[in-house]
């Protein structure tokens, strides 16, 4: 059960052979094994396995209810194991492993903590299944209502209801968990990072101050499907030409707020060579540095394409800055990074959770792609920053 | 079996339920019904059915081969049963439809053919599954190399030739068939206009005089996938302006050129959200009223996109100008009709046939769409105008 050991368990799990990236989507087969490996990892340290009424894997060390009931809740550290289509191996797994390891090497050590320690395997990160982004974190808050979630059609128009049942699992379940949080003193997910911002410093690890404003919108393009070879250009309502207008302005509309904007999806009907497509569905990815700025993109994106709908937003998180400078100190001042990915940590900041965020340097800065890398040095300095943050937080001295 | 029973018969084959449009593509279990169906109408007349080395099915009135050797080849009417992704009901089965009705409606008469008729269903016209139109007829005739052929992928990643093993044929057998050419003495097809040119002449039935030259080319944009929310505008390789950039060029092009160009299929890798795309691919079809224009067209597309593979090509195809004055005589002068359409009939023409084909009106033009519609007086008429083609091309008197 070293780091190297548990990565090479997953290393096969949901890995697409020609691609060399990984389809591990939620309440899937891929997702139940990726399930199954983390309750054989608590169950291999004696941690006591519970899953909140989302489906989210807590691994706990200690009783997290006395404590939290005590006026000491857990310290909680993981990310997820889901992916992107074709993601990388590292993007929610080295969190997850990572905390283990670091767990790990504190008992090695002969820690006793003083107040309980958890390992979290939170659910559907990516959203790639369904469309939303850190939905099991969404869900477990209440950002995301659980009739809007279960209505969530996935590209084979399966519901989320129904693949939960599939999944054999009690869609009337699904719901905010208060009682999961509260156990929740503070939450520290490891992450590597998703860009060079560590490169240059000549650290292996930093500590996030916040994630930009983000969301995704759809443009629903209508047309009129129609022979390619007979229909004059004249008399064609052509929705490509709208997408070709939504794509162009999309880059030009973030260059000029100083944001991102990405059109990463896109679906055409019937898609078919020779047809005019009755209608083309495009994704709208966009985050900046703040609210007014990523607004400002979505109106020229949405005037371009006749309308866009909001699927998800969320705000500028800022995590909690005591917890950051606590953690910053801890690991002897290293460097402090925004972003411009979501991640659970953020949705738990968002509702009130002393929350901190580590990232480990990715010398390419590629992420959601199978090139996504992290040098094992790294990966393993990233490990004993955690072991020495949940030594802190959940150790006697905390104040 | 009249021609309101045979419709009724095809009507829910491969029909989709929320789209109300047609999924028919090649060695599907769909393609399998249809042709079960087929064989079943030329059993219940008394036809003999033949199968040709590419699985296209005729069947036959009189003894072809015989015919053949005498110098008396047949005379074949008949269209396809597959079809584009959510396409209409008439474009095929109208031709393969009308061709029995005509049929009947002949020997109701009492008619003695003077030399072999046949009713032909050509397989794979729409290239819908493996991307390459008139695929039977091309592997018929030559004009579609058999090992290519059988390499070409589904967008499930099934060649050709792993579909027709699942469809319980032999892959060998695929190749060029002269002797099912050699039987081929005039092939009429009927088809459904798939434009407006017959709404303003008062006629039901129009005869084609040319298909325009026309052809399909892929284009693979490639990009580098990343984080939609962490790589800056300036780090991204995003093939999505590339596409951006061939729609509006094949547009402006084909307009500027009297072409028509399309882009109608896309496919994006991995084609998630919040990831840039690795790679786009896009099918550009173009037709022009000569090859120099449509060329044209192309070579400015293949710039914006930084090349282009041809997948198949046909040139410009005139119908046999005594067969068609001929067919427009025996029908008492109905329009002569040019289409940017490609048929079966194209193929042939192309391999030396003498070919015809005939339109029926079509009120609205759109075709290629579940809203594609012909009145039924305009379908019997069109029944009405092959019987007579038939009885002056089979009869005595033929010249």
């Amino acid at each position: 059960m070293s780091f190297d050991s548990m990565w090479a368990a997953l290393e096969q799990v949901g890995r697409n052979a020609e691609s060399g990236g990984y389809r591990r989507y939620a309440w899937t087969k891929e997702d139940a094994t990726l399930r199954e490996w983390f309750a054989g990892e608590a169950a291999a340290r004696g941690l006591h396995l519970v899953e909140d009424r989302v489906g989210n894997q807590w691994a706990w060390w200690g009783d997290p209810d006395a404590a939290a009931a005590s006026g000491r809740p857990g310290v909680v550290v993981g990310s997820h194991l889901d992916s992107v289509p074709d993601g990388g191996a590292f993007d929610g797994p080295l969190g997850v492993i990572s905390a283990f390891a670091a767990l790990d090497a504190l008992r090695a050590q002969g820690f006793v903590p003083d107040r309980p320690v958890a390992v979290v395997n939170f659910g559907d990160e990516e959203g790639a299944r369904f469309g939303v982004a850190c939905g099991g974190s969404r869900l477990l808050t209440g950002a995301l209502d659980a009739n809007r979630a279960l209505s969530l059609i996935d590209g084979d128009g399966v519901s989320m209801a129904d693949a939960l049942v599939v999944a054999g699992r009690h869609k009337d379940q699904i719901g905010p968990d208060p009682e999961a949080l509260r156990r929740i003193g503070a939450f520290v997910e490891l992450h590597i990072e998703q860009g060079r911002g560590l490169v240059h410093t000549g650290h292996a690890v930093a500590v996030a101050s916040s994630i930009w404003p983000h969301g995704r919108w759809r443009l629903d393009l209508e047309g009129e499907a129609n022979h390619a070879g007979t229909t004059r250009l004249d008399d064609r309502r052509d929705p490509m030409l709208a997408l070709a207008d939504v794509v162009t302005t999309a880059r030009h509309s973030a260059h000029h707020h100083g944001c991102v904007a990405t059109i990463g999806k896109v679906t055409l009907t019937p898609n078919a060579v020779n047809a005019i497509p009755s209608r083309v569905t495009a994704w709208l990815d966009a985050r900046g540095p703040d609210e007014d700025s990523v607004r400002a993109v979505v109106s020229d994106v949405s005037a371009a394409g006749g309308g866009a709908l909001e699927e998800s937003w969320t705000t500028d998180t800022a995590f909690d800055a005591n917890l950051r400078d606590r953690v910053q100190r801890v690991l002897g001042g290293v460097p402090i990074l925004t972003t411009g990915a979501g991640h659970d940590a953020g949705i738990l900041a968002a509702a009130g959770v002393p929350t901190a965020m580590l990232f480990v340097r990715n010398p390419t800065g590629v992420s959601h792609s199978p090139a996504e890398y992290a040098e094992r040095a790294d990966c393993l300095a990233g490990v004993d920053a955690l072991r020495e943050v949940i030594a802190d937080l959940a150790g006697p001295d905390r104040p």
